[in-house]
């Protein structure tokens, strides 16, 4: 769990806008491709993945992020540095479980889906952020950190806020090693 | 070609690497989609006009967007502004025609290919970039400005810079105007 600075930051910023659109071309060339809702997600949350394990580099190189020494620091950072970085939103933490491993992290308004009105009916169980998701996992798997990451709540289903769940899971290794 | 002021714009700043490998995602999945180059580049334009014609908006929305009184005014707009705005880069221009319709927008370093080492042997004829084509191609049309917009230079591809070319069509409704 150890955040090492790395190579100097250039500063990149760009409008989200153009990134928005462009995920929503993404998702909908995916729906062409598959038929099933669960495919799409699958195929999202893969994708996702495999951008997390290389954004991670680009996330440690910056100045800003300093050593994290709990899930909860870990989730903090995803959400006070890593969103407001990538997507410049802040979202809300919250701990959802007594063992201090389950956060949930709550966005009232997500910025992918400015252009999106709601779901087609038909793509009624599409997860259409679900690249999020793997992001995050692909992340945090490279910082050694193995975890579950999914969609709990979405407004575009209806629900009142967008809230992802990251579930920290404890390896064996782990508990082997706080044995000792 | 005029570019009205709309509404107040928000600051919607967010770090490029997440958009620069969500498109390289993008690129991938159409290749796995698509056997032929040529369709991955069409594919690729199309996305971008769809995404262009509702880019436009949010760009005459922003406070730095005049009125364009010449072609080389729009094509300077592009580059300086657009660019500028939506990937962090200005290219340079040149106008490359004595009718005064032809512009290239010529870019040292093109950050969409920040991560692409090289195009695989396979897909020499790919256009990885195709998608800004389009998006030029769809905001230009929303302001009544039609124009044929392709790479003519990609470093890609060996080439020692990435040139866009940019050629403004002067429709038969101009011309009329004009000698009216």
């Amino acid at each position: 769990m150890s955040w090492s600075p790395g190579r100097k930051q250039e500063n990149h910023k760009i409008s989200r806008e153009l990134f928005v659109l462009t995920y929503g071309a993404l998702v909908a060339q995916l729906c062409k491709d598959y038929e099933k809702d669960e495919e799409v997600n699958t195929c999202l949350d893969k994708m996702g993945y495999s951008i997390g394990v290389r954004l991670i580099d680009d996330f440690l190189a910056r100045s800003s992020v300093k050593k994290c020494r709990s899930y909860s620091e870990t989730a903090d950072m995803i959400a006070q540095v890593a969103f407001k970085t990538y997507l410049g939103v802040t979202p809300s933490v919250s701990c959802s479980s007594a063992a201090g491993n389950e956060f949930s992290l709550i966005l009232d308004k997500n910025p992918l889906v400015e252009f999106v009105e709601e779901l087609p009916a038909e793509r009624a169980s599409l997860c259409y952020c679900n690249l999020l998701c793997g992001v995050i996992r692909g992340a945090l798997e490279m910082v050694h950190l193995a975890a579950e990451v999914t969609f709990l709540q979405d407004r575009l289903k209806g629900d009142a806020v967008t809230e992802i769940g990251i579930t920290f899971l404890r390896k064996p290794e782990d508990r082997k090693y706080k044995r000792s």
